[in-house]
């Protein structure tokens, strides 16, 4: 962990001290880079980002500073922290935060195993928190494992959905223009101050709709939606052999392709696959029997994954009842287990819920029930709400 | 209903036009109108609204204009609408829709019974369908039910969020000021044209974070958060007399109260009033018998009250179970019922699910199974999902 200096040291211009963090050797071509440097020949330049995270979160009306709001349980700022590591050609992410919320961030880190993450202590001003990012990045102390970078980007904490794309056109704007710092705010404080201070040109790069900044308490519940509706995006239906389920099974899938507009719903053939893939929604299908084989060999490949560390992971565990041969009671108590396993797994993010589908040997009738099963399936994917966990849903 | 002139005609210019509008004698004063005309020798001006809501919404990235896209299945425009009706001083709000939309529009209008509202044509541009609007307030017609204004409002339709205090605000500074269009959007396009074309003063006035238009679909998910979240701020509990669930009833309310900050959880004594004031939430709790009385009168009242015309309504019927000593399939099947009562009540907006816990002797156990309960009542009324009807949820 790297820690800058506190706030009341160093000028209060960027603009100067920006200027000679890039080297005069960029020579990456934007063309070439744009393909993510794939191409031969094409060397990419050192990248880092910067976060100025000290803020208090006085507009959101919330006492949690806005980077540390929860969403779906996870703070703010780690979706943006995940968002940049995705990004591979970004060597260093240096974020700022107050003194009072080192400890929140170490936690944060650690707990969400972000990776390639250096704290300094934020400034009293914004323009400070991104100097004293900067002035970690330059500084060539013995023990600094921060490698100096050509380019540095300087990005919010609060803007959790920025692209590659965007990142990579800062990158190239900044090669090709000689500005070395990209806010990717419009019109921001921080482009004045480029160019009142620097001799340098700045270029404005387009961003997208996506870009926006989390401000208000509505932009949370937006920003919750949209990820919300991210992880809802693939659902893998998971069904054993037997002949009549391969049959429900089926309609089941066809049924969850109308009710989730969208979406990707795959069969567990290659469970190991999907899950690497990133689905955040199991449908296991099983027979109506006293046992949770399926169901609890799917929890042990999702608990050994660590898929559900970043998100919640729902898993519905589908069971077949005749109730007009065998008396209801019997079977429900059995399946009413699901209230352990639901606890158990809940501890490990996965949201486990059962749901009972009346199997009448009537078609029509199954249709019916099938699809109303398709329903509840996609609500409890919509919705993702943990107060739920551990029911016994019937369609 | 008023049938403006299509787009062509009249001049591109709103701003001498809107001037003609506004009377000579506007005597109000803004200090004593701002308790809203109360006060005895208070004149309030004859206000009307112009909605303009031609747009097609095509930044959304989703095939509906905008103004029609469901929050929690009711169209935009007709929470703008509703914001509008509540302020009684607005005598008339005239809507500018497409040819093609007016059908839907005056649908939206019956369903949800709104009221003092006037369609006209909207023309190619915003200012033309406002200027249609004004027009048809403008018009000396002998069959023209709309009486003419001192002051027009422009408001736009896909802002669902205005609140009295800022119309009171921009109608008192249209006095003072003698400037008669206030575009609610700050530096918007109609002020420019007010300025550049009027001889008038403009002024703009201070608006609220909650005045945000809905733009992108990141809105509509936002939007849709805070509606939940305001109609989620009362709970009401209806018991019945019984000794027994006196205590437990008692031990739920503290238990929700814990659960849904913030919201008030009032005692159903009085359920004709709780329903005037709007609430639209209710746990009804019950003895554990086949029958579901309390339920049944507690859905008469909301189905004769008209209160889910505009909200879904959340109606948690609960139950205690003491499966130690009476076979659980039993009770099991008579509770079931919940399914049907569920189904026939959802037709008008009521979403009704059964919730049975566990009723232990000990006091404990029973603290830790109302505490359950009080999670999965909270879950229900924060997600209002109608995909969730009529389930028997266990505690």
């Amino acid at each position: 962990m790297e820690s800058g200096p506190p706030g009341g040291s160093g000028p209060a211009e960027p603009g100067p001290r920006l200027r000679g963090l890039r080297g005069a050797d960029a020579t990456a071509s934007a063309s070439s880079w744009s393909r993510f440097g794939a191409e031969a020949g094409c060397r990419a330049p050192a990248v880092a980002a910067v976060l100025p995270a000290g803020g208090s979160g006085e507009r959101m009306g919330v006492p949690t500073p806005k980077q540390f709001c929860p969403i779906l349980e996870r703070p703010l700022i780690s979706y943006t922290l995940q968002a940049l590591e995705r990004v591979s050609w970004i060597r260093d992410i240096v974020v700022a935060v107050t003194g009072e919320n080192m400890e929140t961030m170490k936690g944060i880190i650690q707990r969400y195993r972000h990776k390639r993450i250096s704290l300094v202590e934020a400034g009293v001003t914004r323009h400070r928190s991104i100097f004293n990012g900067l002035k970690a990045l330059a500084e060539d102390q013995p023990n600094c494992r921060l490698s100096k970078p050509e380019v540095v980007i300087i990005h919010d904490a609060v803007r959790p959905f920025v692209e590659e794309d965007v990142l990579l056109r800062v990158v190239t704007a900044a090669q090709e223009h000689g500005c070395s710092d990209y806010d990717l705010e419009f019109g921001t404080e921080c482009l004045h101050l480029a160019l009142k201070y620097s001799h340098i040109k700045a270029k404005l790069v387009e961003g997208s709709p996506d870009l926006w900044k989390v401000t208000y308490k509505r932009d949370l519940y937006a920003a919750e939606s949209i990820i919300k509706e991210r992880i809802s995006q693939q659902v893998c239906v998971v069904m054993d052999t037997k002949e009549n389920e391969e049959h429900v099974g089926r309609c089941l899938e066809e049924m969850l392709k109308t009710e989730l507009n969208h979406v990707k719903v795959t069969s567990g053939q290659d469970l190991q696959q999907i899950i690497l893939e990133q689905c955040y929604n199991f449908v296991c299908v099983n027979v109506m029997t006293s046992d949770f084989e399926e169901t609890q060999r799917l929890l042990n490949m999702l608990e050994e994954s660590n898929l559900s560390i970043l998100y919640p992971v729902v898993v519905i565990s589908v069971h077949f009842l005749d109730y007009e041969s065998v008396p209801f009671g019997q079977r429900m108590e059995k399946v009413m287990q699901i209230r352990e396993f639901a606890k158990e797994v809940k501890k490990r993010n996965i949201l486990l819920s059962g749901l009972l589908i009346y199997f009448p040997q009537e078609e029509q009738k199954l249709q019916e029930s099938l699809r109303q099963g398709a329903t509840i399936i996609a609500a409890l994917i919509k919705d993702r709400n943990s107060g739920l966990i551990g029911q016994l849903l019937v369609a």
